[in-house]
């Protein structure tokens, strides 16, 4: 029997924060037409990832089927749901659908990359229709912290699919459309609901998540209240809340100046596709120059502590032209994202050794969060009243938790992983487990997570790398002496000798006694050498290095 | 004029939490009489120090000065504190003092290391003084999060120090000493106190510290509403909270295993000394084998999500025969150390994946801290009242929020980091600055943080490690081909060819074409490879690595 599936596959996205990357399918099982929602990316850490640039999905699977990819649909502009398409769409080449402001920040990326932008199609709101095989899909305007972020409506022969992508109930947001209750009580009406993919983000914070408009009043007393000057640090792509600050400045008698790169390439694209009205007047860092400081505020990019962003920056020193000083207040209207604090801890620090006073949002005033909390994320549940809730945009934890409310309030639910293909016409059922991992781009070369190289890379920071490099004459016979570099090692050992010399002593003595059958064989040499070279080490610095053995050998000429 | 200085001289602890080491000094300027407060460690991070097993306070200073130290003393077992005694002790070899406690952990550490344990002295509470040199030193009982913390009353001919080392104001802390108002109290009517060098770690937690005993409840109930077994972490050194837990579990109705070597020796050291009494009944995890799961409550190491702990091993599966199962309950009865969010996570997931429910401390039920909370710190500068409070054990960001809350109460403050030499007989004026820094253990071996090798260890985990050796013959002219080995980087480039056969080829080129001069050159030899490996790497992978050249030349026999 041959009948129609209705699959969903979640290529990244689901059990971390990060990396989204959504598939959907209808058709006969291994023939159906797909769609693609979001290509993220998540970022490196030295910890896991050390010196590579960007963390992508893994497409292969979808690689291999690209000729059943209808369409590529991203919901929203932050790197982790568009970040990839420029990496990842010359492997897919499919149409890509995305509203204005969204589509005008993926075409940036695609001349950037030299990519056609005209694969880029902008799609109005709902009513708006996107055909795509079997799917029908709407973007339904939801609040979030980056202007435009959408829902997706999507339709199938097998029934209506919500996917929310990161959405927040706020009914005032600054910048946007306003979250609307009544917008997604009519797509339920209009047609029952049978699945909702829902963000997962905030499912343990308890209480109903606050609106924007909160943070006008609060900052515009904390920015009234300086002496000095005032920096703040968001987002670059938040910019509601830089109209907030900005707005706040203003209501405080300051002149705003925005720096950092992306920040001033947001607020543009923002104010060129018309979403991003009456921002407050700003200056240029030049010109902020001729400000008297208590005049001044700054709006910065770098509120993870970022090494090159313009907090960074501030926190070392003078940047263009502007410095922190004694009694200026910096503030950082943000959540530190796990992983990050030690940067952004660093910040703080220097800027406390200049005598700047650090606010942050300690006391819950200065920032909001741009995802649902648990309350919200069930509001939507009832409005929506699906037949399954899958979570999705979260941890494992985060989505069993998810998972665990929508079933104590009697809905179908369950946790569904990357690389977990379930067919939705049978409940939430995995049909199959796809071989699902992580893309590293690391310099201008994409690599698999499990080529070895970072392996390599976090083994040579641990233990330090030794090379030891022999010369074996034409009759096999060591030429000269061993020779050792060592990098990444301490120099000397616990006899005071240099380690390096040891090392080569050891070899030399080895090389001097050892028999014609191992002289001969590189492999057996190559494991010899390396086995004295971290013995030797073992004894001398407590520590077993990485080792890489070159054996020449001198050819009869 | 030759007038007695009173030197404070802060070689740890002051600008970081951890590290703490403190000096005092009494006497003419450079032949001021020295005791040492603590020697501890901290702890090595992925980003800045991968490899390295331990940081210590670099005592460069007080090692050129050895013969005027008239003693260490330790105010608690805590690594920070306690934690380099066993790796600097060698250097000065001063007489250690310590209380019960405390002591019997260091004279561990001692014979662990081949050291003479009757260096230590075990001395008892004020009033029982230690006289060494000008200075006459008593142990004050405070509560913290380990048994008999305490603070130091140092009085010189100067006056009187207080030295508080890590506290807390807890009336009823269930093992050891509770705070005591009247004994700080009566050490400021004895003599006036001239300077207070004060805990800071947390001065911007605004509500006054909780005790130890308002977890007994909701940790009971907790317990009693589990299905299945309970797992519980914290600080193995917390043995409060190990009573707390033990008696918790106890009246839930369950048998407690203690699984852990560092929570055992800890458990053993407290119970030997005698400070530890009373604790419920334990199980061997062969005996908790035998007990259902719902009558047995584990409590485990790792509570920071260190990798060979027993909450990682048992998140990565079986663990001395005991494994975690759907329905049981983990709980981190305790706090995240910033910089530890990962590792913490990481294991919260796995037992997601396992379907165990995770309790933390965001509702503020299952832990209190150690340290004295803003209210705490403010009640303590009025019970004193000293001449001056100088800051430690914190941040710069602390250090200076405190400085500033004691300036605003009247009291003369100033923040006094790591390095800076201040004479209390003026105030609190810096009167040098000494070079301070850190040194790494390494292994076995002690390195300073200025050695580059930690350098070049981040650099191979940023860029790989590229090596290239060639042979030149007895006229300096290449013999063979170039060999080049690749560590950490992608095997091929952007061309699709092996990365390490088209650097070979470039070098086979430049060699072939390079003149004498160079070739006959070392240094230019090596300077022309290193950049042709960079630029031809560049172009492929677009990353420049770390590269290693040994040139060989075959000398004429």
């Amino acid at each position: 029997m041959n009948t129609n599936r209705l699959i969903y596959l979640p290529l990244g996205g689901a059990g971390e924060i990060g990396m989204n990357c959504y598939v959907y399918g209808y058709g006969p099982e291994d023939k159906e037409r797909l769609i693609v929602v979001d290509l993220g990316v998540t970022f490196p850490d030295m910890d896991t990832t050390p010196g590579v640039d960007l963390i992508l999905p893994d497409i292969a699977w979808l690689e291999a089927r690209k000729d059943r990819i209808e369409a590529i649909f991203i919901t929203h502009a932050h790197e982790d749901h568009i970040g990839a398409l420029g990496h990842l769409w010359p492997k897919l080449k499919a149409k890509v659908y995305a509203r204005r402001f969204t589509g005008t920040i993926g075409k940036l990326k695609f001349e950037e990359y030299g990519l056609p932008t005209e694969a880029i199609s902008i799609v109005a709101a709902r009513p708006e229709t996107v055909t795509a095989g079997p799917f029908e899909v709407q973007f339904v305007p939801v609040s979030h912290s980056i202007p435009e972020s959408s829902a997706l409506v999507i339709d199938t022969p097998a029934g209506r699919i919500v996917h929310s992508g990161d959405f927040k109930l706020d009914r005032s947001p600054i910048v946007g459309e306003a979250w609307s209750d009544e917008a997604f009580r009519a797509i339920a009406a209009e047609k029952p609901v049978k699945a909702l993919m829902c963000d997962s983000t905030n499912v343990f914070s308890l209480h109903p998540g606050r609106s924007e408009a909160t943070l006008a009043d609060p900052l515009r007393d904390l920015i009234k209240g300086a002496r000095g000057m005032v920096v703040a640090t968001t987002f670059a792509s938040n910019v509601a809340r830089l109209k907030t600050l900005a707005e706040a400045a203003t209501a405080a008698g300051r002149t705003v100046c925005l720096l950092g790169r992306a920040m001033r390439r947001m607020v543009t694209a923002a104010q060129e596709t018309g979403v991003l009205q009456n921002f407050p007047r700003t200056v240029s860092p030049e010109e902020a120059h001729d400000i008297p400081r208590d005049h001044l505020m700054l709006i910065v990019t770098g509120s993870q502590g970022e090494r090159r962003a313009a907090s960074a920056q501030l926190a070392r020193g003078k940047y263009l032209g502007l410095e922190m000083k004694e009694g200026d207040l910096f503030l950082f209207s943000s959540k530190t994202i796990p992983g990050n604090e030690r940067g952004v801890i660093r910040i703080m620090n220097s800027f406390s050794e200049m005598g700047v006073d650090i606010m942050d949002d300690a006391g819950g005033l200065y920032h909001v969060s741009g995802h649902a909390n648990r309350p919200d994320l069930e509001a939507v549940h009832t409005l929506l009243w699906p037949q399954m809730v899958i979570p999705m945009h979260g941890e494992h934890r985060h989505l069993r938790e998810h998972a665990r409310i929508a079933s104590g309030k009697g809905l179908t639910s369950d946790v569904v992983t990357n690389g977990m293909m379930v067919d939705l016409t049978r409940g939430i059922e995995v049909v199959e487990y796809i071989e699902t991992g992580r893309t590293y781009l690391d310099g201008s070369v994409l690599i698999g997570a499990r080529d070895g190289v970072v392996r390599d890379r976090i083994r040579m920071a641990l233990n330090g790398h030794a090379l030891a490099t022999v010369i074996m004459d034409e009759s096999d016979a060591p030429l000269g002496d061993a020779w050792v570099e060592l990098m990444g090692l301490p120099e000397r050992g616990k006899t005071g000798k240099p380690l390096a010399e040891t090392l080569e002593n050891q070899l030399g003595e080895f090389l001097s006694r050892a028999g014609a059958k191992v002289l001969r064989d590189d492999d057996k040499l190559d494991e010899a050498i390396r086995r004295i070279v971290r013995q030797v080490a073992m004894e001398e610095i407590g520590k077993k290095p990485e080792v890489t053995v070159v054996v020449s050998r001198l050819m009869e000429g």
